[in-house]
This record gives structure tokens, C-alpha cells and sequence, in this order.
């Protein structure tokens, strides 16, 4: 049975006193340039500074709503989701050990430390993946997976659903696709309560697995390690769970690394905000989907998050893209 | 005679059509970390990316007000004043022209241009200040001072105005120093608002002619172009008429490069927010007075703006500060 709107609405009470309601945000020089209106829904501004929160929340407070109240909370994840998962356990007391690869910034083990989480580094990613399955079998052990799990992805449909709230009707919502959860929740609450906004997905042309799953109709896996700034999207390959709703998608866009840093750097020159470069995909996306459109359409953009390390921040700025001002008819 | 309230409380109703009340901001995370509260007027927000938009509004709007409706205004600037003249010039369909240095970053031009003023652009500083001056000779013409004038004060006042009904009781507010317009309108209207709230400036180490002044009792120059990312505050000397405000500060901290870069890079990471590093010498000084602090206080810093050009950027984030979390006691 698939996630139906009322798993969203649900979401959207459960998780309320422990996220943020985030702001649409619109910037009116680049609305004067493209000849569109382009909403940007801003999760950095959301705790842990991504909409990961969402997911987590819901699913920490889905459990103790079951009467499931783990002795503790696992995770694995370099990014993102490992200080939401950290965040969301503290919120109930619960105890959490994520795992982490030694890779990781130091800033984002910092935060997941401070949200009270246990940090367990390990020399990989393999390795890491190897210990969260085998502490999974301890009892009273719940992991929570990053976006392969119903309450996660009802957890994320959240934004769209506080979006659609928040602003008059929209022609198409974009969001950039890792494992899926963002975009499966997108669209189910989309296709609900706005049926004909369209939705689009986009994910880094370096780490395409997902455009690859769609065009062959079955799931497809990265090889290796993908090389993009846009690490929020570097997941391997996406669920079984998220694979049957992003068949849904209406449109879908593969993104080069040239367009991910200049969107970056325009969309922190033109709204001020510390947005990451997986947010930028999004825009893209909206950028490529309305170079199709006749007419002036709305257009909601959800920025991910922003958090970016230092080594990141750095590649993003070393070449000025801010030369060149966004323009459809270019 | 000096302004006083009612200047402030008039420019604030004089600009309300054309700025926008910017957000004040927090990070839970930072608070915890310091033990007291510190709330970001975020004017990085302001139109044109810079509270230069309230004085230039003010003035612009003063001189309607007033029956002088100016055949062309002009300034002299390569940051944020030029922007802030070009957009309010623009809101009262008055022509402008903008005199800038060759080496005024591109992206700045565009903006100035966006708002539909002329740039004129010379080989250095002294011919653009010389070209502005003999411009303002001709008949019609308005020089628009981006600092010792006192209807830019009044507007640069209405910040700190807008922020003391946007907040509960604060302790002190921290500002930085170029010419000293943020610092004098924040001074005139705190002393009458909230008599007991210190005011506190900051200015770079590297280009301390404010301080040097305060020592010294008379307006000193820099001899020299400063280095420092703190763009905003490269102004070779005070006013006559904003020295005579600046007399009156509670603190004045000089900050080193390293803390310029240190509170930038968190201010980033904690907020979320793009902002310039003329913003975050506020900061610093809001965590030296802090220090001298027995008891929790509330703390207002004044984010200047979010105007920044790639090659700053790059030297904002060439090393990472991320590491070290501040801290009041280590």
C-alpha cells in the first residue's frame, strides 16, 4: 500500500513542536531576469540546517506514537541525516550511535556530537555499513535508513505539504534526488493537494544512477564513488520503496558539476542564504523545465540544506560564475 | 543641533514604502556555546544586500519631501552605497549617476546598473572623488554623502529602531564602523529608546582611523589603502559630523583579520546566512564585551549586509576556522 496524503498530515502534526516552519523566500532581480516567479522553500533554515529533520522526527515519533520505544537509535550516514537522526533522538531521550567514515568533516561530527549522539568512526564507508547492519540485530535497536523507509520519506513530504500551504498555486515543485526520499514525499503530497503542479527531480550528471534506473525501468548502482560537489546526492542508488514513486516524476534532469557551483553561487549572491550545492540541482532543474514553457509560470524550488564544509565551500568559489547573469534566452 | 528621535522616527516612516523590516535571527547552537543570547538583525536582507539602502531611501525621500526634486543625484562609491543611491534614485524615477574605480568588482557594476543608474568608471579613487566633486557643481545635481550627511543617519538609525520593537529588553548592540552612519543613527536612537543598552562598535585593526581618532580626540586619516576583507569598512577617515557621535560609544573593539575570518565563517555556518565580513567584526566585539560580563545578557549585532565578491569570498574560506568552536572561556 502506498503512503496516501493523510501519512503526510500525520507527519506534519507529529513532527511540528520539533522542526522549524522555514520560510518561502523569493529573490525579485532573478524574477525580472527569467520572467518567472521561482519560490524557494528554505530548509537550510530547518534544524540541523536540511530538511532531513523531517524524515527523522516523524520517524522517532511515528515509533513512540506505536508504543516503540527503542533503547537506542542507529544511523549511518556521512551528511545530513546523521544529525537528524542524532536531533530527533535527543528530542525523545533516546540514546543514538551513528556511524560514521572517518572522512567526514569534523564540523559535521561536531554537530552530530553536540545533538548528544554517540560517534562511532570507522576507516570507511564499507566499514560503517558493516557495523550499523550488525548492530541493527542488537534488541532495542532501531536504524533508522536514510530514505528507503515509509516514515522518512512521509516525514519529507512535509516540506512540500507546508509549501503548498504557505503560497498561492504553483506550476511545478523541484527537489534534487539521492536516495528519493525528498521527491517520493513531494509527490505524494503534490499529487493530492495540487494535481497539476508538476514535479521535477534532478541529480548530478556525475552521479546519475537514478536518471540511469528510470530510463531502464529497473533499479541501477553507482559503480563507484561518485565525483560531485553535490554530496548530499552521492548515494549509491536509490530504494525499492523510492523507486516506484519517482517513476512518477514529470520530468527529470542531469546536472554537470559547471551548472551545480553556478547556481550556488548565484542563488547565495542573489538570496543571501548559505544554501549546499545539492539545493542548486533544483534550480537547474526549474531553469532547463522552463526554457519549455510559453508562457510565465510559478515555480517552488525546495533548497535541501546548508551545510557545506570547508573543502566544498572552497571548489564552490574558486572560479567566478558571477559574470554570467542567468538568462532563459541566452 | 544634533538629530534626535524624531529624525530617526521620520525617516523610518519616510522609507517603510521602499525597504523591507529585515528578520532577527538566532542560533540555539551558538547561544548554548556563549551562554548568553545574541539576536542577528539580518540586513542582509535589505534591499540591495545592505542597510545602505535605509540612508540612501531617507535622503532621497527628504528631498521629495521637501520640494527639492534633484534633475540627477550621484555618489561615489565601489560597494554598497552605489547600489543604495542607484536603487532609491530609481524609486522616485530621479536619474543617477554612480562614479566608480575601475577596480569595483563586476558583479557590483551590474547590480548598480540593474538598478538603472549610469556607472562611470575611472582608473582609481582620487578621479573618481575628483569627477564626483565637479559633478556636483552643476546646477540640479545632489551629491549623496554615503555617511556624514545627517539624513543617511537618520536612515541608518531606523535599524536599530525597527530592531528594539522587534525584541525584548537587549543589553547591548554591536555595530561596525566605515564611515560611521550605521554607528551614529544606532546611537541616537538607543540612547533615547533603551538609555541603559550599551552601544559597542568595531572596526578593522588594519584600518583603525575611528579608533585612532577616539584616542587621539581629532578625526586621524589612514595614510594608505587598508588590507582588509572588511570592505565595508575601508573608508579612509570618520566624519566631522558622525566623529562627534561616535564620542558617545560605550566600547569600541579593533579586530584583527583572523577574527574577521573566524566570525564569518561561523556566523555562516550558525545562520545560514551569506554575509559580509564587515558584518561579523560586530561579532567579535559583541564577544569581547562579553567576556568583561559577569551575568547572561541579550546581545543585538547589526549584520550589515551580504555583498560579496568571488575574490573575497575565496580568501574568506582559503583556511577553515570551522574547527574551533567558540567558545567564551577557552
Amino acid at each position: 500500500m502506498p503512503l496516501a496524503i493523510e501519512d503526510i498530515k500525520n507527519a506534519s502534526s507529529r513532527i511540528q513542536p520539533f522542526i522549524n516552519e522555514t520560510p518561502v523566500i523569493q529573490s525579485s532581480l532573478l524574477n525580472d531576469w527569467l520572467g518567472h516567479s521561482i519560490l524557494f522553500k528554505a530548509e537550510c533554515f530547518q534544524k540541523i540546517g536540511a530538511f532531513k529533520a523531517r524524515g527523522a522526527c516523524n520517524t522517532v515519533s511515528w515509533l513512540i506514537e506505536n508504543n516503540i520505544k527503542p533503547d537506542r537509535i542507529i544511523a549511518n550516514s556521512s551528511g545530513n541525516h546523521a544529525q537528524a537522526v542524532a536531533y530527533a533522538s535527543s528530542q525523545f531521550n533516546i540514546p543514538s550511535t551513528i556511524y560514521m567514515p572517518a572522512y567526514a568533516s569534523k564540523v559535521k561530527v561536531q554537530a552530530t556530537q553536540a545533538y548528544g549522539a554517540l560517534v562511532d568512526l570507522s576507516e570507511n564507508r564499507i566499514i560503517t555499513d558493516e557495523k550499523v547492519k550488525q548492530a541493527s540485530l542488537d534488541k532495542g535497536t532501531y536504524w533508522i535508513h536514510p530514505f528507503n523507509h515509509e516514515q522518512v520519506i512521509a516525514g519529507q513530504g512535509t516540506a512540500a505539504f507546508e509549501a503548498l500551504k504557505q503560497v498561492e498555486t504553483i506550476d511545478a515543485i523541484c527537489a534534487p534526488c539521492g536516495g528519493g526520499g525528498l521527491l517520493s514525499g513531494t509527490l505524494i503530497t503534490t499529487r493530492s493537494l495540487s494535481p497539476k503542479t508538476k514535479v521535477v527531480g534532478a541529480e548530478p550528471l556525475n552521479a546519475n544512477d537514478a536518471a540511469e534506473s528510470l530510463r531502464q525501468g529497473s533499479i541501477q548502482k553507482l559503480n563507484a564513488t561518485p565525483d560531485t560537489l553535490a554530496d548530499g546526492a552521492m548515494t549509491m542508488s536509490v530504494g525499492d520503496i523510492t523507486f516506484e514513486y519517482l517513476k512518477q516524476l514529470d520530468e527529470f534532469y542531469e546536472v554537470s558539476e559547471s551548472r551545480i557551483i553556478y547556481w550556488t553561487q548565484w542563488l547565495t549572491h542573489l538570496l543571501k542564504l548559505h544554501i549546499e550545492p545539492t539545493s542548486a540541482m533544483a534550480m537547474e532543474a526549474a531553469f532547463q523545465w522552463l526554457k519549455t514553457q510559453k508562457n510565465k509560470k510559478r515555480v517552488m524550488i525546495i533548497l535541501s540544506g546548508g551545510n557545506i564544509d570547508n573543502i566544498t565551500q572552497t571548489a564552490l568559489w574558486k572560479n567566478n560564475y558571477l559574470d554570467s547573469i542567468p538568462l532563459l534566452n541566452s
